[in-house]
C-alpha cells in the first residue's frame, strides 16, 4: 500500500479530509480519532447490495456499533418514509449528540443518511464511505443531503458536511457495469466544467477505466475529488455561483430523471442532460462543433445513453424543471460551456431553445470519424 | 406608537433583528426589505386559533402570498406527517430559494414551520411572528426548530435562524389564560438563570402582568428577549455551554411533558421541571432554602402547577430523559442554580437524587409566609 495523501475540504470549523486509496477502507475508518474512542456509538446505514462491506465495518467496530440499518437500494429509498424508519431505529439505539453515522453505499444511501444525520438531534456527525463511482467522485463530498418528493428530486434536504470521507476504489470491483458507467457521466462532467486535461485523459484511457484498472481509477477519482473539494471550499452553500458549475447537465438531467420516474440511473439521465447542455452551449455560448462532438463521443464510448427513448413530453419536463431548486422567480437557469474545461453559470434560456435541445435528445445521432476528429483537434483546436 | 428599538441577535451573516412593540405587527412586516419586493413569494403557516392575524398579514401581502397553511394547534401537530403535508403545499405553491416562510403562532407553529423552512430546498428564509408568550420570549428566537417522535420531544430538527422576528404584545390579548400562564414559566426561568432584577420585578408586579397590562408586558418581554439574544449571539449551536443555561428546568420538564403525552402545556411541565431543578440546586449547589421558596412561590402565584398529579413512574421518566438530546454517553446532565440569577450547566446527578427530586413533585407543598419572606430577603439575602 503506497502513501495516499488526503484531499482536504477547507471550511473552517467544518473542514474535513477525504482519505483515498486502494484497500484503505476498514483500517483508516476504525483507527480514525472520530471512532477510536470505545464509548463512541456508531450507527451504520447501508444498501442491501453492499452489506458485506458494511458488515465488515460493523464487526470491526464491535460494541461501538449500536445499529446497522440495511436499506433497499434505488432512488425510491430516498423518501420521507425511509427517514421516519431511520429516526425510529436511532431512538431505539439511543444515538446521542456524540454518536456517529456511517453511510456505506452509493448516492442514495449517502443522501438519505446525510439528511438523517443532519436532522437527528439537530445534527450529528457523519462519515461517508462511498461505494459507487458517482458517490466517490461526487455525492459523498460537499454536504448536500436530501430526499425526494413525488413532485421532484431533492426538494427536501439540508447542507450537512461530513466529518470524514473514506474512498476506497477496491469497493468498485463488484459494482454492476451499468452503475459504473453511470458514474462516468459525472467524471466526464468534471472534465467539461473544470479540467481539459482530465477530459483528454478520459479520451485516451477510457478502455482501461472501463476495465477498472486500479491505478487508472485511483488517478481519475483523485482528480475529480480534488476539483469538487476546491469548489466546495470556495462556495459551500452555492451562494457565490462557483458551486453551481457542478450543475452542468443537471438542469435537464434531473428533470428527465424525475419525469422518467427513476427508470434511468442518475448518471444516465445526467448523460442526456450533458448532451442538452452541450447543444445549448453551442447555440448560446459559441462552444465549437468539434468540442460538442468530443463530448458526445466520450459519452457514447462510456456506454451512456445518447438518446432519450422514454416517451416524455416537453411540457412535463418544463414543469419538473420549474420545481428545481435552481429556479428563482420562475426563471430556469443553465450552466453552459464555452470550451471544454470552462463554464458559465446562471444562464437564462428562452423556452423555445430549451425545447429544441430536448427534442434533439430524441433523435438518433451517430458518432462518426471519432478517431479522425481527435487527431484533427491536436493540430487545430485548443479546447 | 412610541419608538421601539430593535434587539439584535448577532451571528455574523446570520444576524437578525427582533422588532418589538405594541401594534407594530403588520406594518413592520409588510414594509420590511425581506418582503417589500413585489416578486417575493411568501408562504404563511399558522394555527387555526390565530388565523385572523395570519389572514390580515396574508391579505396585506396580496399577490406575494402564494400559500396559507392553517394547522391544528397543539403539540401533536409537531410531527413528520405535518411536515409531509407542508412539503406538498410548498411544491404546489412553487416556493423557490428566494421565497419566505412566515410563521404566525406559538411554539408549535414556530418549531414545525422553522424545520420546514430549514429543509425546503435545503433552507429558505423564515420570519417568526410569535403570538403566545412562550414563543415571544423563547421559542421564536435562536433558530431551534424541530418535530417530535413518539419516542421523545424535538428528536428531529435543525438549527435554522430566522431572518426577522416581529413581537407584538397586543397579539397576547386573546391568548387563553392557561397558555398565558404557561408562558410565565419561561419568564421565571430567565430570572433564575440570568436576571435577579427581572425575578424581583416579577415578584412585585405579577398581578399587573397577569392582567396583561401592555406596558408591563412589553417591559418583561423585552427583558427576556434581550437575555435570549445575548445567549444565542455567544453560543448559537449550544457548543460552549452558555446556551445550555436556557435548559434550566427543561431536563425533567421535557421528560414530564413527553411522558404525560402532552396533556400538560409546555410551560406547565417546565414549571414542574423548574421545581425539580430548584430542589437539586439546593442539594447539589447550595441554593438557599429561601431562594428555593421564592422560586416555588412565584411559580405558584403565576397559577402554574407545583405538583405532578399525573400517575407517572420514575423509570418511565428516566427512560425518556435518557433519550433527551442533552444526554451524552448515557449521562443525564442538569442545569443548576447556586443563586437566583446565576446557574451552572452540565451537572451530572446520581439517579437516586433525580428520583428524590421527581418524587417530591408528587407531594403537596404549601407556600407559607410568602410576604414575610420577601421582606426578610430585603434585609438578609443578596440572592
Amino acid at each position: 500500500m503506497t502513501s495516499h495523501p488526503a484531499i482536504h475540504v477547507r471550511l473552517g470549523p467544518r473542514s474535513y479530509p477525504i482519505l483515498l486509496g486502494e484497500g484503505i477502507l476498514t483500517d483508516s475508518l476504525i483507527k480514525h480519532p472520530l471512532l477510536s474512542a470505545q464509548t463512541r456509538r456508531a450507527f451504520v446505514i447501508t444498501d442491501s447490495r453492499i452489506k458485506t462491506v458494511a458488515g465488515r465495518i460493523a464487526s470491526r467496530l464491535g460494541r461501538r456499533c449500536v445499529g446497522l440499518s440495511v436499506l433497499r437500494g434505488g432512488e425510491s429509498t430516498k423518501c420521507l418514509a425511509t427517514l421516519s424508519s431511520l429516526y425510529s431505529s436511532a431512538a431505539r439505539a439511543r444515538l446521542d449528540r456524540h454518536s456517529v453515522v456511517i453511510a456505506v453505499g452509493g448516492g442514495v444511501i449517502g443522501d438519505v443518511a446525510g439528511f438523517f444525520a443532519a436532522t437527528w438531534l439537530r445534527g450529528i456527525a457523519i462519515v461517508h464511505v462511498p461505494t459507487t463511482l458517482v458517490a466517490q467522485v461526487d455525492s459523498a463530498i460537499g454536504g448536500k443531503t436530501g430526499v425526494n418528493l413525488t413532485n421532484g428530486k431533492n426538494l427536501v434536504g439540508a447542507f450537512h458536511q461530513p466529518s470524514l470521507v473514506v474512498v476506497d476504489p477496491t469497493t468498485l470491483r463488484t459494482l454492476p457495469d451499468r452503475e459504473f458507467r453511470s458514474g462516468l457521466a459525472e467524471v466526464i462532467k468534471y472534465g467539461v466544467i473544470a479540467d481539459a486535461v482530465l477530459f483528454e485523459h478520459l479520451e485516451h484511457h477510457l478502455e482501461k477505466i472501463l476495465r477498472r484498472d486500479p491505478a487508472e481509477l485511483s488517478w481519475v477519482i483523485r482528480r475529480c475529488c480534488t476539483i469538487k473539494a476546491r469548489v466546495i471550499s470556495r462556495d459551500e452553500h452555492e451562494t457565490n455561483g462557483l458551486r453551481a458549475i457542478l450543475n452542468f447537465g443537471h438542469t435537464m438531467g434531473h428533470a428527465i430523471e424525475t419525469a422518467a420516474r427513476y427508470t434511468l440511473l442518475h448518471g444516465e439521465a445526467i448523460a442526456l442532460g450533458l448532451l442538452a447542455a452541450t447543444r445549448l452551449s453551442q447555440k448560446m455560448y459559441g462552444l465549437s462543433t468539434f468540442s460538442a462532438h468530443r463530448i458526445f463521443d466520450l459519452i457514447q464510448r462510456a456506454g451512456l445513453p445518447t438518446r432519450l427513448k422514454h416517451n416524455l413530453s416537453f411540457p412535463v419536463i418544463l414543469a419538473v424543471m420549474k420545481l428545481d431548486k435552481k429556479v428563482v422567480d420562475g426563471r430556469i437557469r443553465f450552466v453552459l460551456a464555452h470550451r471544454i474545461g470552462s463554464v458559465h453559470t446562471g444562464v437564462s434560456i428562452p423556452p423555445h431553445l430549451i425545447r429544441e435541445a430536448f427534442d434533439e435528445l430524441k433523435i438518433i445521432r451517430n458518432s462518426s470519424h471519432r478517431a479522425n476528429r481527435v487527431t484533427e483537434r491536436k493540430t487545430r483546436h485548443g479546447s
